[in-house]
């Protein structure tokens, strides 16, 4: 290997300290910055899921509340919750966790959390707005991989970035994000033609294709920057289960300037967007 | 010349005409489709541009109506005026005619529009729900831009499109459409190192650059479809004006295999896209 490491731990860190120190600010001006999430049911990995997230925002002096409804309520309620939250001027920033219980429409009910506090940045209003290059709160993912990037302290402007993958959380934000810092952008999916012609021209390699391991060494020419946003847990081989990304590490750590492992890369910047999207709003508040 | 040309005249009348039979399916049915438009201030151009919109829209069955405001009215004033357009069931599409005076924040006034009756697509809600796939008003020249490839009955899917330009009304929301239509999308622009070499990848070559006869020969690969989306009056050199566009038509009609010509191609189908988007929006509402 001989690639350098993103250290996504480390960049985590540094996130949240600063989210920290301005959370404290915050705090002492009686204005404490508040992520409330809305959880409707009793899906067990849903509820261990806000207990981490609680765990991390009072990490950072974030307070965080969790509002509870019952599993069998219906549309009106659900979108009365989240009128409750955006009305609520003690709340900085809204999530609402997925999915929903089967019946409601996750989506409206994304759709319906005030732009100023969409932290995840799930809303229309905030991807618009972001590809506006206006003030935005980006999804936490794209703007995870995005700060790996510029953790390299390699200048983004100019540079050929190839993303690969479309969705709305990740690859379509993460260009606007790119298009944002001056960078040439193409983008490629799974109707992508020739994906190899593309990913071998790129500087910058973003893969949020959801596909384990699809991009190997050739994919990727000698130097690139290569930020990996798959997560997966496949079989090891041995009966265990390991998680590996939509990347070949050890074949494209040989090629590639700085790569992000996983576990280990984007997904600790994730978290800690989320933490700094709410430290944003409630400044903005 | 070898190239083809796309007529956006006879688009344009394409356009219309199936407007017109479904602006009568709604007139029949007493939900008459109407474009309101907020004209602040005396400016003569903006008058005379309102004046060609009225009779675009009458002559497809489209009402139009124009309300006026004083030059020196107060930005809380005009926000009433546009939430009076907005609260308005009768008015299905709301334009505020750009430049505002000084003092007031046209981009402001252009947010409040109601995401459902936002017929220039110039609102960030519409730009996200346009990036998500889902029922969005698309930026007129943008859309009109897309029809034009579209008119060529090439299939789109898995080609390889360039867009020069990453303007919020024309270049994003272009790429968001050849992306939603399965294209592989790179967005060019004035920080892009070597553009001759991404524009001579083109199947689908876009170009809203905004400089006068930016793209020639060189820039183009034999056979690709050509949609010039810029607009330019320039001296003709006999001390008269002529009209141009962002590509060097002479040169590169010789190698493409399609073209759109300026004046005559993209600018017409704009203003029936403009259209379109009044009698979707009445539909839906």
């Amino acid at each position: 290997m001989s690639a350098k490491l993103i250290d996504g731990k480390a960049l985590a860190a540094r996130i949240r300290e600063g989210v920290a120190a301005r959370a404290a600010v915050l705090r002492e001006k009686r204005r404490p910055p508040k992520l409330a999430c809305l959880l409707i049911g009793d899906d067990a990995a849903s509820i261990s899921y806000a207990g981490s997230q609680q765990k991390h925002a009072e990490g950072v002096g974030i307070d965080y509340e969790l509002r509870l409804l019952p599993g069998d309520c219906d549309m009106q309620a659900a979108l009365g919750a989240v009128d409750a939250l955006n009305a609520d001027a003690g709340v900085s920033g809204i999530i609402i966790q997925m999915p929903v219980p089967k019946g409601l429409d996750g989506f409206a009910l994304q759709q319906r959390i005030a732009a100023a506090k969409d932290v995840e940045g799930v809303g229309a209003a905030n991807l618009g707005l972001l590809a506006m290059g206006r003030d935005a709160l980006a999804p936490c993912t794209a703007a995870a991989a995005f700060a790996c990037c510029q953790a390299t302290g390699v200048e983004i402007k100019g540079k050929e970035a190839v993303v690969v993958g479309r969705s709305v959380i990740v690859g379509k934000p993460l260009a606007m994000l790119l298009l944002g810092a001056h960078a040439t952008v193409t983008q490629c999916h799974t109707r992508t033609r020739d994906l190899v012609a593309h990913t071998r021209r790129a500087e910058l390699l973003f893969v949020a294709a959801g596909v384990p391991q699809l991009i190997g060494r050739e994919h990727v020419s000698e130097g690139a920057i290569v930020i990996d946003v798959g997560t997966h847990r496949v079989d090891a081989g041995d009966g265990k289960k390991k998680t590996v990304g939509d990347v070949r590490f050890d074949e494209v750590a040989g090629v590639a300037s700085q790569i992000t492992p996983v576990p280990g890369g984007v997904g600790p910047v994730t978290v800690a967007m989320l933490l700094e999207n709410t430290v944003a709003a409630a400044e903005r508040g």
